[in-house]
C-alpha cells in the first residue's frame, strides 16, 4: 500500500507555479496547501490549481498537522527560518537553491534534520535531468578516463536579481552538478567578476575551483551577454563531452579524443603527442521533466529512509563554495581554500 | 615610382610557408631569399619557392645589403637577437608573435628602432582580418556604448607546444586584438590554470585582464577541448558582438541590446531593470587574406616612415602581460599590477 | 461594453489540449463546454478545466443556445458535418486544418456561412505567429523585390498518420503560409512522393506549386527524416529570407542579397552576373503564443463581422491544393491545374 | 620500379588550377604540359608551375608522343572531340564533369576506349572525399537496411552559368554519388525548375529519380539561394545519415533510428508505427584532399589495366539522367524513362 504525501508549498513567485504544477501532476503526492504572502500571486495560484487551499500564514504549512513535506520557494534570506520550524515540527523539507544565505545556517539544519531524522531535499534540478544522469554514469563507469577539468558557459541576456549576484544567482547549478558527478572534494575556489550597474551586484564572473590530482574546473556566468550559451565542457584523459544544454535533440556528445604524451628517445625533457581522434557519438538522453523525477526520488528517499544525494550537507558544500566566492571577489580573486 | 622592397625570411617552420607564399604572391615585395637551418626544410621551400635563394645561414638574412625587411618566424627564444642583429645592419623587421621571449627584450628593440629609425612589425595577423577591422571601427564609432566586456573562448584539441605553456601560444591572439580595439590600458592580470601532462606546461588556463571603469576581459585557451571554438563577446552599454571566427559567413553579428537600470520609486536602493532587445545583424566582413593586407601595411608605412599600430611598442605590451601571466600562475592567480 | 463569447469544443485528441488551454486563459472569450467521445479523454479534459461542463454529445455544442462559437478539433471526415450542424444553429466555427476532406464540402461551407452571415475560421496557427507576420509585412512592402521562390522543408522522424498521407498531414501549413503571403493565385500543382509501409499511404513527398510570373514553390514532407527541419527560404530579387523555425531566437534572416543581369556589350546572348553580397539583419519577432494570437482575431472578427483572411474560401483554397496533390502523386507527378 | 605518369591539361580556367596543383604534388605523375589558349591564363599558369610547358595547341597534348594521360577541363562542348582525338592517338583520358554533351557522345567514347583499350575517368571528384567513402561503405555493409530515399539540397548564390541551367551545373555532383552509393538502376527521371533572369537558364530546379523498391532519390539546386547549403538526408529502414558537407569536423552523422510499422490486432487497415530513436554517431572521415586520392586512384587503374568506378559509362550514365531531365523540364516535370 502506497502512502500518498501531503505537500504544502511556501512561496508562489518565479519557481512556485513549477513546483506546484509538477506536484499536482505527481501521483504519489498532493498539493494540500499553497502560502504566499501577496494577494494577487495567491489569486493566479488559486485559478491554477482550484482543488488546493491557499493561506498567507506560513505557519499553516510548517506547523500544520496535515502537511508532510514543506516545499520552501522563498527568498534565499528566508530559507534558515522556515526550514527550522518545518523541521522542528515533524516536516521533511524541500528548499530551492540556494539552500541558504550562509554555511553556518546550512550546518544548523544539517543538526535538526538529523536529530529530527527528516529528509531535507534541496532542489538542485538539473541532477535529475537526462543530461546530467548520463554524465553521471558516463564519469561512474570510467569512460573519460582521469577527470582533467569541468568547464561552463552559462550566459544570456538578464534577469538581473535584486538582493543576489550573477554567481549566486546562476553557479549553484554547476556547482550542485560538480558536487554530483566529480566525486571529488574542493580545495580552493577564486573568482573574479566585475558590476557595471548601480546595485553593485556582479553581473559577469568567472569562478574557478581546484581540485585534486590538478582537476579545474571554471564557470562564467553572465547576465551581459546577447545570447543565451549553456555549454559544458568536460575533459578526461580518455574521452571528453560537449553539453549543449539549449538543444532538445543530440545535447549530449563524447568523443573517443584524447592526447598521449610520450617522451621522446632524443632528451628526457622532450615529449612528443600523439593524439587520438576518434568517433563523437551522442547517447540517447531522457527526457523526462526533471521536476517529475526529483519528485519520484523524494517519494522514495522519505518512504525507505534513505538520505537524498541533495541533501542538507550538500546544499551547505554549494552555499560554502558561494561563500568562499564572495571572500575572493573581495580580494580580487586570491583563492580561498576550502 | 614605387619602390619594391626585398624580403629575406628566417625560419621555415609552421608559418614560414604561409608567410613565403604571401610575400611572394604580393606585387609590392620581392621575396629574396628564405635562411632555413634544417635542410630537409629547405628542400620543401626551393620546391615551393624556385625563384628564391635558399641558405642556411641568419646572416645572409640579416646583414646583407640587398634585403629591406627581415621576416623572422624562429622559435621566440631567438627572436631577440635576430632583430637586434637586422635593426643594427638597418633593416626593418617583421617578427612572429610573441615578440620577445621577455618585455626587457622588448623594450632594447624598441630603443634600438628608434635609434634606427625603422620600423619594426609583430606579425598579429588577426588584426588585419576583417571581422577586427569591423570591430575596431564599431567601437571607434562608439557603436557599443560604454565598454563593459571582452570574453574569449579559444580552444580545441592539440597542437602542444613543446616549449611555451598554452597561454604563450594562443593568448597573443587575444591580447593583440584587445590591445587594438579597446584603446584602453590593462591594470592588471590574473592567470589561472593546470597542466595534465609530464611536460608541466600548462594545457589549459584563464586570463583575466582588469581595465578601468569596471571593463574585464578575460580569455579561456586550451589545447584539450574535444572540439574546435573561436567564439568571443564583447559586451557594450548599448549593443553587444558575438565573433565565431569559424564561420566562413556571418562570423560576426551584432546585437542591439542592452540593460537600463532604473531607481525604483519605492527605494533608492531598489532598481528595476529594463531590458532592450532590438534586431541583430551581420555586417559584410570583407574576406581577403588576412597576411596580404598586413603586408600592404607594411609597405605603407615603411613608404611614410609611419610607426605601424603593431610596432615594438605594442609587441612588448602583450610580452609584459604574457610575463604578468606567468607570475599570476605561480601565485595561484593573484593579480598581477601593470 | 465588451461581449464575452461563450466556447465549446468538440474533440480532446491531439490539438484540443491547446486548444482548450488557450480559449481558457484569453479574457474575451469563456470555455464552456468540451464535447469528448472518449471517456478517458473526458477525464482528462475534467481535471484540467475543472469549471468547464463536458459532454458526450456533439449536439450539446453545435446546437446548444449558450454556444457562440463552435470549435471543431476532431478527424477531418468529420469536420463537414459538424461544421454544417453549427452553421445552421447559427454558430460561428472554428475548424482545425485541413479545413474538409473535399473542396466540394468546404464550397458549401462557404456558401451557408454567407446566408447565415456568420464567421468560419479555419485553424491554421502558423500565420499567427511572429515569424510569419514579420515576413507578410517585408513581402508587402516590396522589401524583397519581385517574389521568385519558397522553398519549404517540414521533416522528422514520426507521427506516421493513420489516415492520410505526409502530404495532407504537414504541407497544408506550408500552402496556408503561401496562400496568405504571396498574394498571387496558383496556377498548377504537381506531387511526387513514395510510401514505404503497409499502410500504403506516402511518407516521403514534394510539392511543386507553379504561380505567374515564374514564381515557383515546393515543400519538402517527410516522416522518415532522422533529424527534425523546419527551414524555409523565400527568395525575392532584392532580398532573401531564411526562415528557421526551431530556433527560438533569430529564426528569420533577411538577406540584401541579389543578382543582376547584364547583357554583354559582345554579344546581346551573353551575359554577366553582378552579385550583390550585403549584410543579413535578424528583425525582432514577436514571440506572444499564436493561438492566442489567432483567438484575439476571431473576436475581432465576430465583433466587426469582418470577414477573416483564414476563412472558408481560404481553408478551401488549401484543400483544392491538396485534392490537385493527390491527383498528381497517382499520375506519377504530372502537373494538374488549378 | 614504379611508373611515372605524364600528364597534359588542357584549359586552366575555374578548375584547372586546382587540377594542376594537385597532379604536380602527386609522386606518380609528372604535370608535363598545360594547354590554354587565352594568353592571359597561360600567364597564371606560368607562374604557378614554372616546371610545365605552356602551349596554346591542344594537339600539343592530344597527340603528343611524350603524353600518357590527357586531362580535359574545357566547356563541355568540346569534351566529345578532344577525349576522342586523345584515344585515337593512345591516350588515357581524363574528362570533368559532365562528360558529355549528350548521351551519344559518351556512348562513342565508351566504345573507342574499349576499342584502344584504355582508361577514360570522369573527374566526379566527390566520389573520393572522406564522407562518401564512408556512405559507400556503411550501404555496402547494409548499415542502413533497405534504402528508402537520398535528398539533397545543394544551393547558394551563384555562380551562374553562361551555357548551362543549374541541373547541368550542380547536379552531376548528387547523380554522380547517387550512380556510386545506391548500387540500383534509376527507372525514370523527372524535372521541375524556373528561370528568372533573360539567360532563360533555369537558376532554381528539382530533380526526382524513381528506383525499383519505391526508393526515391530528390536533389534541390540552386542558384538563388541566400544561404549556402549542401546537406544530404539518406534514410533506410534501420539506420539513416545526415550529411552536412560544409561542415569540417562531424560532417556526417548516422542515426540508429528508424520505424517499424505493426498490424493492429484490431484491423488488418489499422497499423501501430514504433519508432526507434537510438543513438547517433559521428565516425572518423578521412580529411585527405579528394583530388590527390582520385590520382592516386588513376595511376592504379592505368598500373593495373583496370576499369575504374567513374568511368565512361557511369559517366554516361550521368549525362543520360541530365538529357532526360531536359526533356522532362520541357513537359513541366513529366516523368521521363530512363
Amino acid at each position: 500500500m502506497n502512502i500518498i504525501l501531503n505537500i504544502g508549498i511556501i512561496g508562489y513567485g518565479y519557481w512556485g507555479p513549477n513546483l506546484a504544477r509538477n506536484f499536482s501532476n505527481h501521483p504519489r503526492v498532493c498539493l494540500k496547501r499553497i502560502v504566499e504572502l501577496k494577494q494577487d500571486r495567491r489569486m493566479v495560484a488559486a485559478l491554477a490549481h482550484p482543488q488546493t487551499e491557499l493561506s498567507s500564514s506560513v505557519q499553516d504549512v510548517t506547523r500544520s498537522p496535515d502537511i508532510d513535506v514543506v516545499v520552501i520557494a522563498t527568498p534565499v534570506s528566508t530559507h534558515y527560518e522556515l526550514a527550522f520550524d518545518a523541521l522542528n515540527h515533524d516536516k521533511h523539507v524541500w528548499i530551492e537553491k540556494p539552500m541558504t544565505a550562509t554555511s553556518l545556517e546550512g550546518e544548523m539544519i544539517i543538526e535538526l534534520a538529523l536529530k529530527k531524522n527528516k529528509i531535507v531535499m534541496v532542489d538542485h534540478t538539473f541532477l535529475f535531468t537526462g543530461a546530467v544522469q548520463t554524465i553521471k554514469q558516463l564519469i561512474d563507469e570510467k569512460r573519460l578516463g582521469e577527470m582533467y577539468y569541468y568547464d561552463s558557459v552559462r550566459v544570456n541576456l538578464g534577469l538581473f536579481q535584486q538582493d543576489v549576484n550573477v554567481i549566486w544567482d546562476l553557479a549553484p547549478h554547476d556547482l550542485s552538478i560538480m558536487d554530483y558527478i566529480l566525486g571529488s572534494k574542493p580545495q580552493a575556489i577564486s573568482a573574479v567578476g566585475k558590476s557595471h550597474y548601480a546595485t553593485g551586484l556582479e553581473d559577469i564572473a568567472y569562478l574557478t575551483v581546484y581540485y585534486e590530482n590538478n582537476m579545474i574546473a571554471h564557470i562564467h556566468v553572465n547576465w551581459l551577454s546577447p545570447v543565451k550559451i549553456r555549454q559544458t565542457l568536460i575533459g578526461g584523459s580518455h574521452s571528453m563531452i560537449v553539453w549543449n544544454d539549449l538543444l532538445s535533440d543530440e545535447s549530449l556528445k563524447i568523443y573517443n579524443r584524447g592526447v598521449d604524451m610520450i617522451q621522446s628517445v632524443e632528451s628526457k625533457y622532450h615529449y612528443l603527442a600523439s593524439y587520438r581522434m576518434g568517433e563523437m557519438h551522442a547517447p540517447v538522453v531522457h527526457k523526462k521533466e526533471a521536476l517529475l523525477q526529483e519528485i519520484d526520488y523524494l517519494v522514495e528517499c522519505i518512504e525507505n529512509n534513505r538520505q537524498p544525494m541533495n541533501d542538507a550537507s550538500s546544499g551547505t558544500r554549494i552555499v560554502r563554495m558561494l561563500e568562499a566566492s564572495d571572500a575572493s571577489l573581495k580580494q580580487s580573486g586570491a583563492p580561498i581554500q576550502l
